[in-house]
Parts: structure tokens; C-alpha cells; sequence
């Protein structure tokens, strides 16, 4: 595990105390000698990072939280945009550190000659290099893919972009309200009979984000086998479609267009948010047998023989007479006296809540899954955990701080003089 | 790549016609011989499949997408629950072609000691086993992950549950509409003021699908370097936190709730769908150049000056004022004139689509994200495409059919007499 280390790619920056020096890594056809496993499955990999805000940076925070070196090259100056986008806290963005914790961040203008050569120095030392920048841009830049690929044979050039590669709309910029609208997720979002509503999370960069880290780890696993690398090529309104699942087979085979129904599951019934005395709570009664259990302990066995319910098929057709009626039985107590009874009788069953009761709740912390920063600017701050628990990675309790911009490589010796 | 063929698991069985056999798969840690590079990256891996339902095959139908052989290993008889929900074809769930398009069937009692020889069978061949049993079952079925890893050690052994193998809910059974309102999710999504709405899609299954195919892959990569296998624990909870992005970041520190806003992002003005004189559309302004070519297009340059309006915060702050401005500016057109403006001037905007257009948009099309199943029983049912676009990887115009129900095994010698 004897890793060789190499001054950084501008061999006369000076550089800060503690901060890592850019290493050579070439993670190997045949041989895991610099496979370091104590930083997680990704250990050796070294992922050049051009993304801004977050479709390309959540891709590059998954790889970062498997165990990857990432190095963030920002635009020297202001950086990633998300560093101007709040919430903020005194040391900076709480949006930015929320998913640019623990990786490292070179500030390099990809129009200076010395900054290109550093750049590249860093390419050649990488496995992977994503970027989210409109297609074309990588081309005028003179690192498009195919002349990457002629000097990095080896390489995983990883494109994320609103609409990919490809296609009549390739060059349109996109955000994820766009693709939130253009995908379709907004049009089933939203309460019955109501207007079309943004998933409150930005699905729309998020999932893009997810399927290009599924993608580069798929093309480092095949460089294992060829010793080649390849283009991942992910578009964000590509990814809203691939989250559309029953949506789709419900038109195609209906011919109805779906819409907004509120907090209830389309095609499984009675799978959704009911109200009691006091608060909602959620009832996710998948399968006849449940149903029948359900019945039982809201007291109202009778409904459970009733013909209109009683299969799935017919409890999705009379979906409001069965609310009715069981929202008439959970009437007679408070949500949390009904959780407590269908907890008891292991229907699948849950409180609605909010942001700060997640937070706090013992099955998350269990999990690791909200986490704070390890450095005191940063103290209260707190971001999500890593969801990928692998047995053969060590589970972290708190993340590394998000990079200063430019922090681990003094800039160009041209721009200092 | 002369791929060895063996018999299949149970050698008495008949096959087929045209039913591919049971081969043994070993991919290399130091030599890439059985790789199979026209199936695409995972060519020659293959999955044994235990999940139902929606978050494990989702995962499984990534891995199936990038060119594994998945095998399902179903319940003799009724097979995977979602063979039993809707929608329907003549041929069967569309909402279980949706996800399983591609795979393979065979059907086995794991409690029979035929079917588990039969089924270890498979796994000495496979590359990976998921399953999505509760936690707890597949150690009651003898195959817990420390039995596996001693009989298996190169498996990747990848379990997908509601709340993971750890923490106080460890055993609680979950579904979607559960983690979707105890992840939070629900609570900041939903009209502004309004009641928490479920994502009208099944996020709370396919985050984790997805996780869980990210955390396969890495395993596999990690297997390259240190011939062994691992185990995955992916949890349906753990993935909702790790969607909420910035409402942590918002809720730690103001120590204000995020709730549900309708259609707008929360820290990002103007960026939502607002009112046209007729139709809704989306404008995406994500940073203060777009704003003053907003406010140029819309004929409202004095907006750009306003000091209410001179910064992101600023807009976020005054997002009500500046909302009514705009649409006061957007209610003397049409949505598509409006498009057609926005679009020359090349500020991000969108129409709110439906499903139907989704599936008909030239770019969707191009993209080959609507695809048809390659079998006449499903004519005219389409299913999302791969949104994993590789270089390595031919592109699909269409999918295979899902497998009926233990398609490529007959059953067991015992189950036949």
C-alpha cells in the first residue's frame, strides 16, 4: 500500500500545511497495490471534479463517501456558483458544504496555459473526470471526449447535462425545476385535483446525480477487464423519466393521463395518508392479508368481506368509500394511539414528519445518517450521512469539511506574480 | 470468450426451447476472458435475484440495463407480489414488466431441500445475490450474509430493507408511502401552506434501488482489487434523508421547519412555475445574469434594478412581490409565446408536461427514454428506458420481455412428480 507520492501538478505552488499533495493513482487492470482500503471501496481512485451546484456534485459526493479522492476544479474567484447559494452559516455555504463535504477543491482557469497544464498534470494522475457543463462547452475547452480519450485511454469521462449528448434540445441549458416540469413528476405531484407541485427535494438533480454514479462505477468495473475507459453520458430529463415507474404503464395501458392524487399510492389501495382525532398518519396496507389485519384492528371486520373491497383491483376503484370508512374508525383516537396498535399488529404503518423530527429520530442516528462536520466553523451545521452501507467500509460518525475555495493547491504561479 | 457451459442447477430438468441454461460465471480479478462486452459494462455478471415488489428490482433492473444476467428467484406459484398489481396487459402486470423487463424466472421454495440445493446451485455461479426480505429472513432461510460470505466469499451480497440491519426499527416491515413520510419527504412537498404530499412516484423505493445499485457496484470494483465480496446494506429511510439536500441544511440553520412551497425552489428566486395569461410554465432564473435577461424579456428592465430584487437572498426574501410582478409582466401571452421568447434568449424555462407528452417529446424519443417491449403480448405497453448512457454500451430501441413466472427452469424434479 506504499503509495508514490508526486509534488502537485504546479511544482513551484507552495503548498498549505496538511494539505494533501496530488498523488499519482493508477488503479489497477491487475493488481490492487494501491488499493487502500481503509478510506472504503473506492480507495485509490481519484476523481477530477468540474461540476457546479448539484446534479454533478451529488454524482461526485457519492463517489467521495465510497472512498474516492474527489478534487473539485473550481473557477478561480468565485468557484462552484452553490458557494453564493444560502442558506449560509459563518464559514460559508451550508448548501455548498451539504454535498462538497470532504472533498478537496484546486482553483484553475481552463483558459490560462499554466492552468491548463496543471489541469491536465491532474488528469493524468485521475481514473475519473466529471463535468456538468452544457455539452459543447468540454469541446471549446479542447478536452471534449474524444480528444480525452486519445491521451486518457484509461480514463471514465463522466458528462451529467439537462438534456445529454444527443437529441434536438442537446444545447438547451436545464435546471431542475426544468426537467422537474419537462419529466413529468410535477404533473403526478400535488394533492387531487390540484395543480402540478415541485417535488420538495431537487429530484431533478438528484437523480441524474445517482444514475452517473452507477454508470462510472459500472465503466470502472469493465475498465478492470478491458484496461479501457469510456464515456458516461447522463441527462437529467433522461433520469425524471426513468423515476415516472407505474406512471408510464398506467397510461400506456389506460390511454388515461395521471394526475395529482394527493398522499395516496396510484395502483395500490389502502396505501396513503389518513386523518385521525388528531394528525395524520400514513397506512401502507400493500396485500389482501394485511388489508384483512388492518380491518381488524381499526374494529371494522365487516369491510373486509365487503365485495367492493375486496381485492386490490376494487379497493383502488372505490378508493374514496374506503377512506371514508376508515376514516371514520381512526375518528376515535389520536394518530399516535393508532400507530402504537398497528405497530403492535405489524401493519406497515407511520407518523408524517417533518424535517427536524427526522433529524432527531433514533432510527436515523442509528444509521449514521445525520452527521455533523468536523471542523468548529462549521458547528451545528448538520448534512445527510452516506446510504451505502458496504461491510468492507468503515462507517463514518461525522464528515470532513467542505474545501476552502482553492485550498489544496496554491494558484498558479502566473496568476500569483 | 468461450464461455463454459454447465447444465442447469438441477440437471434432471427439462429446458426450453431456446431457454438460455444456467452457465457458470466467474468474472476475473486479474483477467477479463469471461466478459462479455457486447452485453454491456456488467457483461458476464450475473445477479441471483430474491427481491419483490419495487426497491430491490429496481436495483436489479440497473445492474440488468448495464448487461448483467439477473435470474429471479420466485416463490413457486404466485411469484413476485407485483405480478399481482396493476396496471394489466393480456400478458400480465405492466407494472411488473415495468421493472423486470429483460430478466430471467426461475421458481423455488426455499424451504424445500430440492429448491435449495437448486438455488445454491445458482449462487455458486453468481456474481451477486439481492434480496429484499425484511432483516432477519434470510438468516431463518440459512443464508444469512456470515453463512454466504463463509460458503460465498466472492459474493456481493446486497440487502435493500425499510430500515437497514441496524437501529431500533431494524425489523419493522416498511413500504414506499412509510419511508416517504417518516423520511420527511412528504413534509416539504405539497402546495405552499398546504397538507404533506406523497412524490407521485415510488421515491422511497427507487432512491434505495438506486443506492443499492451504487453500492453493488462499488463492491464489485473492490472485488477486482481484493478478490472478496461484501455486503450491502442499503435502507429505504437512510435513502429518503439522503435526498432532503438543502431542507437539512435550511432547518440547521435557521432552526425553522422547512414545510411545503408549491412550485418554487426554497432558495433559489425566481425558480418555479408561475401563471401565463394562459398555462403555467416554469422559469428556472438561477443566478443574477439570468434575472436581468429575464426582466429584459419580459419588458420589465426596471425590476432588475429594484433594490428588493438585487440578489438571490434579496429575491428569496421578496419571492411573493417579485412573483406578482412577473406574472403581472407574463399575463399579456400565452404559455407557448412565452416559451418561444424565453427559449430564443436562452434562459431556462419549460412547459408543466404530462405524462403523455413526456412519452411523445422528440427528445425523450431521441434519448430512447419511451421504449416498446420486444414481444407481441406487450404490444403497446412502453417502459422508461436506461438513463445509464456508456460509450462501451450499444443503446437499446427497445427491451426484452419480463419473464413469466419460472420461464427458465422448469421446477424442481420433486415439484414435477
Amino acid at each position: 500500500m506504499a503509495a508514490r507520492k508526486r509534488r502537485a501538478a504546479n511544482t513551484s505552488a507552495k503548498r498549505r500545511k496538511g494539505g494533501p499533495r496530488v498523488k499519482r493513482t493508477r488503479s489497477g487492470t491487475r493488481t490492487g497495490r494501491r488499493f487502500d482500503a481503509s478510506a472504503g471501496p473506492l480507495g485509490g481512485i481519484t476523481v477530477v471534479d468540474l461540476t457546479r451546484i448539484l446534479s454533478g456534485p451529488y454524482c461526485t459526493m457519492m463517489l467521495c463517501d465510497l472512498g474516492a479522492r474527489v478534487i473539485k476544479v473550481e473557477r478561480p474567484g468565485s468557484g462552484d456558483d452553490a458557494r453564493a447559494i444560502g442558506p449560509f452559516t459563518a464559514a460559508g455555504s451550508a448548501y455548498f458544504a451539504s454535498v462538497n463535504r470532504g472533498k478537496e477543491s484546486v482553483a484553475l482557469d481552463l483558459k490560462r496555459a499554466a492552468d491548463r497544464r496543471a489541469f491536465e498534470r491532474l488528469v493524468d494522475s485521475a481514473d475519473v473526470l466529471v463535468e456538468n457543463f452544457r455539452p459543447g462547452t468540454m469541446e471549446r475547452l479542447g478536452y471534449g471526449w474524444k480528444r480525452a480519450r486519445a491521451r486518457w485511454p484509461r480514463l471514465v469521462y463522466v458528462s451529467v447535462s439537462g438534456f445529454g449528448d444527443s437529441g434536438p434540445l442537446r444545447e438547451r441549458p436545464a435546471y431542475d425545476m426544468v426537467v422537474q416540469a419537462m419529466g413529468g413528476i410535477m404533473s403526478i405531484t400535488g394533492e387531487a385535483g390540484g395543480k402540478p407541485t415541485r417535488v420538495g427535494t431537487s429530484i431533478g438533480d438528484i437523480a441524474a446525480g445517482m444514475f452517473a454514479a452507477s454508470a462510472t462505477l459500472a465503466a470502472l468495473h469493465q475498465r478492470h477487464l478491458t484496461g479501457k475507459g469510456a464515456r458516461v453520458d447522463v441527462a437529467m430529463l433522461d433520469s425524471q423519466v426513468a423515476l415516472l415507474e407505474n406512471a408510464i404503464a398506467r397510461y400506456a395501458t389506460s390511454g388515461q393521463i395521471p394526475g395529482p392524487i394527493g398522499a395516496r399510492h396510484p395502483s395500490i389501495t389502502p396505501f396513503g395518508a389518513f386523518e385521525t382525532r388528531r394528525g395524520q398518519l400514513v397506512i401502507a396496507s400493500g396485500h389482501d392479508a394485511l388489508f384483512r389485519k388492518l380491518c381488524d384492528v381499526l374494529g371494522t371486520p365487516a369491510l373486509a368481506s365487503d365485495a367492493r373491497f375486496a381485492t386490490n383491483e376494487s379497493r383502488c376503484q372505490n378508493e374514496p368509500a374506503l377512506r371514508a370508512a376508515l376514516e371514520a374508525a381512526l375518528a376515535s383516537a389520536d394518530c399516535d394511539a393508532w400507530l402504537a396498535r398497528l405497530e403492535a399488529a405489524e401493519i406497515p404503518c407511520a407518523p408524517v414528519q417533518n424535517v427536524a423530527e427526522v433529524l432527531a429520530h433514533p432510527q436515523v442516528r442509528a444509521r449514521n445518517m445525520a452527521l455533523s462536520i468536523d471542523a468548529p466553523e462549521y458547528a451545528g451545521l448538520l448534512v445527510a450521512g452516506n446510504p451505502m452501507k458496504i461491510s468492507t467500509m468503515r462507517e463514518r460518525k461525522s464528515v470532513k469539511a467542505p474545501p476552502k475555495l482553492g485550498e489544496h493547491r496554491e494558484r498558479s504561479s502566473r496568476e500569483r506574480r
